[in-house]
């Protein structure tokens, strides 16, 4: 593990100081970290979006990147902090299920219990474990720490309960798990979950509005136009092109969505 | 091309894990590029926005920086991406008008349409090409990869239509381009475009608002005045001594803006 | 100082591209200077909150990090702007009182007020110090110029006046300084201020709200109970368990706190 980079997600805000308090507690450790900053916009202790968050992005890093998570609101209970290495990817989050998505989608082939102070910013401050614990604890893997010497083995990773999916025959039934900063309404409903149709068979429901094919892209439609797409993580959303879907449709997370295709009785 | 700093301009706004995104793509091409942040705040999809961004900001950087710049109302269409030489700094980005402004000040010695797929991320999605294009192939560039390898020439960069700027014997009539995040009203009147003259020559009207004369800056005026002034950019604004323009005068982006200047019967 | 990491501490907002040009203008000094934003979200103009800021977070780096902070209501008016070696950390801001509360904590060793436009970028706007003269200033820094070339040494630095705080035999009385993003009200009421006594002898009240005991981290109440603690930089502060306590308790800066210890008539 020689690689230097480290990621942050954290829900402390843009331009929370408490970022910087982080970092600092890494360079003091070693001064040669450097940093990329996914969001520090998780919504406030909303570790269900933080998990989302870095299912989408924390894979596309270089391997042994290390992953710094913070959405946090057990700091100072009995939930442990966790390194854990799923895929190529290193994580130091607490054990609360903002891992669980990751585990989903890549192996987990080791889990600690994060137990060994003696890689801890002292004193350890009751309120936050990101800047005594997880950040110095980083800071020293970089400097070649092997895992193992972090704590001891835990036998599984915290999960979390998410929206059952639906899937019937010739429908899926799904949620919206996040609006984005356009307002585009994004499910989980993932591209591998439809059957192989041309994409004029699919059509998409959420509340009264329904799409009556999928696009590749805003631009296929005029500006205005509801359309449904896979977006960048190839997550089914709903948007409107040139426009905000969520204010203008007026849904949002955990709104239902219906995924219906070419049968011949559906109702138009 | 030897430099490895990118700078990205976006509309994802702060904290949007798209940006990390296109950073982890162009890192797994090259793990060594750092990273500026000009803006993720251009306003969503508003190429005009964008432009004066980069045109205050661009050629303040090194020689040979590279600047990644992602406003893209029409990603997946037919517009092309290009690769720009402009003056010492290096562009990729939509060929929507992004970079017109820049062109107007310096000039472009490169233009090439990107096509060459060998230097994405595949597979490359209908919907982010900042990631899957754009990114890549800025970190091609930092490992040696030359321009002419990206794809073939093109003639000339899309342009965009700016408000006329009207001057006259006695008088120049200009607008508002943008509001900072002081409320301050920034225009396209620049210092070089007014006679040499003093300050107190000039007199500045937005709507109902007249200044008397030019002030050297903010605290020139006592608190809560309004003022016109060359900002930092060289740009006429109009701004209130520790007070919030935009709001208390209630204009904004598009409102016109005239200076006059010593001229016997100007009505005071 | 062989050392090149910089810090920025502006009231920009974040995604100002002023703040892309501060770094711009550094680097075009010193290419490999390696920066961390500590935040551009302080209150615009606010000298108070960014000196808050900075004690809470600049003695965490390492020695010899520069720290540029700018909050500057009087650009180019007579207030200097100066380099302050303060503890073990370097700063270079206006002399406005940014750097007061620093000063409490940890010695001045060195104080240069800055009038050497040698290291200057031209020309020097009137409106712009911290791109034109603070940036360029650190990066020459970097490069192995020392802090007494950058002009002549300066007496003292300009203190601010703070709300007084109120120590009895039996209570103190201080004010809410800060409210964070978790809607947290921090008070200037740190931990050695109290007596050493058990949590459940101290009583904190905020207008009408009372807090019959300190807790030691978050988690320790039900969601949506009012709870009193030291936060991560050892301020008393006042939250609601999973909630944002200025909005429901309808409290905010300037207001005032009381903590009380066991004494036998204190009214319940």
């Amino acid at each position: 593990m020689s690689e230097q980079l480290i990621t942050l997600t954290t829900d402390f805000g843009e331009g929370s100081p408490y970022v910087a308090q982080m970092k600092a507690a890494a360079l003091s450790v070693n001064p040669r970290v450097s940093w990329i900053d996914i969001t520090h916009s998780v919504e406030p202790q909303n570790v269900r979006h933080g998990a989302l968050v870095l299912a989408d992005v924390a894979f596309r890093f270089p391997a042994d990147t290390i992953h710094l998570c913070v959405v946090d609101p057990g700091v100072g209970t009995a939930r442990r902090i966790v390194y854990a290495k799923i895929g190529e990817q290193n994580f130091i989050a607490p054990n609360n299920g903002l891992l669980s998505l990751l585990a989903r989608d890549q192996p987990v082939s080791q889990l600690i219990a994060i137990e060994s102070s003696e890689y801890w910013q002292q004193p350890v401050s009751a309120t936050f474990h990101g800047r005594d614990i997880i950040a110095p604890v980083a800071a020293h893997l970089t400097l070649g720490v092997a895992p193992r010497q972090l704590g001891t083995r835990l036998p599984r990773l915290k999960q979390l309960d998410w929206p059952a999916i639906d899937r019937r025959r010739d429908s899926i039934v799904g949620s919206i798990l996040m609006v984005d900063h356009f307002g585009n309404l994004i499910t989980d409903i993932t591209r591998t979950m439809l059957p192989g149709r041309g994409a004029g068979e699919f059509q998409v429901a959420l509340g009264d509005h329904v799409c009556h094919s999928l696009v590749e892209t805003y631009g296929q439609a005029e500006p205005g136009v509801t359309v449904a797409l896979f977006g960048s993580n190839d997550r089914l959303e709903i948007a409107i092109t040139n426009g905000n879907a969520a204010r203008t449709l007026g849904h949002g997370v955990g709104d239902r969505v219906i995924v219906r295709w070419a049968c011949p009785n559906v109702a138009r």
